[in-house]
């Protein structure tokens, strides 16, 4: 209701004696909610930490060539886009790995908020960066996905020639041979790789996921 | 077709005898075509350029209702939910500007590849700054909207009080008072935000997108 005594009557008056033809449209910018309705489903993150070669990224393009043919609207954010993109400014010192997951989180968010799911894969060794992108996030939109393989198992992979490289000296700080992996104390699930094959490893996570995104 | 001569069936080989239970998967990543086709519609970054106060959000917001009631998934970007978020430690200097619409242009091309349509409301004063934009998204997917109001009526709308704040000083380099706002050259759409009421200018830009976003 607009009477005379309202603020929004005070401030459209305001506007227009101002003599402009610009008034402010106080509709709300279309919600998460809105937009969830709008793509019949829930939103959601889903963080995949592990080391390199634990299989975050062979989980993560499974999950979401499954999702996509049920319907789902995914955003998969890991060193592929996000390295070459946003982040090509930044380098490996603690302070530039703290601030590619700051603005990982950041653009998950904007995603999830639009209705979207997420599926993030990066090592992001530390419990104090999980943290961060979850604070980020918002803890109710967060799933933590420890994708555990061993040191010893992932180096045996070695898809990339990283862990040579690291292990010759060619790359410093690498996590698992000069830098810690901080094994996940509250992930939501946990995906052994060793143990499970692909196809089982996406199984998990499509089941522990799937209640949570659809629509009602 | 897997033979024994591929480099299918090599790599394959090579990752069984390797002894691990992970195998690449060759799908490639949903790519944009995919995702406009679940979401029906086609994918666009439409930039809108122009001063403080000239009507940027209040169309975007407009728009964005518009497009959202026919059925399109959209995502607005503005300094609303990007200076508060992933660029929350970018200042106003002419190094943080830049940075801050190169992260701007990264996000949106994440979204424009995730199928969406982003409405980017930035002042992006300079030539420079749209080029790069344009050259991040890629120029088949931007279109760049000049809202074009003067600065004198800019100036006298003052919805947020910046200008008086830029002419007590209290702001420094603020475009349209002690920095300068390069006109668009060669934007795709001009809207006069002062010849043109508010539901004219989301008009505008609604007749001149529709076309560009409807799926086929």
């Amino acid at each position: 209701m607009m009477n005379e005594s309202s603020y929004f009557y005070y401030f459209c008056e305001t506007m227009k004696n101002a003599g402009n033809n610009i008034f402010p449209i106080f509709d709300e910018l279309i919600n998460k909610t809105e937009k969830e309705q709008l793509l019949k489903q829930k939103s959601l993150a889903v963080w995949m930490t592990g080391l390199s070669g634990s299989g975050k990224s062979t989980v993560a393009k499974g999950l979401e060539r499954h999702l996509h043919e049920h319907g789902f609207l995914t955003q998969m954010l890991d060193g592929d886009n996000i390295r070459v993109g946003i982040n090509n400014n930044l380098g490996f010192s603690e302070e530039d790995r703290t601030e590619n997951i700051r603005r990982i989180a950041e653009i998950s968010k904007l995603f999830v908020n639009c209705g979207i799911i997420t599926l993030n894969c990066f090592v992001s060794p530390t419990r104090e960066m999980r943290e961060m992108a979850k604070d980020i996030i918002g803890a109710d939109n967060f799933i933590e996905v420890f994708i555990n393989a061993s040191v010893a198992e992932c180096e045996k992979r070695d898809v990339k020639g990283l862990y040579a490289k690291a292990r010759q000296g060619e790359i410093k700080n690498f996590t698992g041979v000069d830098s810690p992996f901080e094994d996940p104390t509250s992930a939501a699930l946990e995906v052994n790789t060793v143990e499970l094959s692909i196809d089982e490893s996406i199984k998990k996570v499509l089941d522990y996921i799937l209640p949570k995104i659809e629509y009602n």
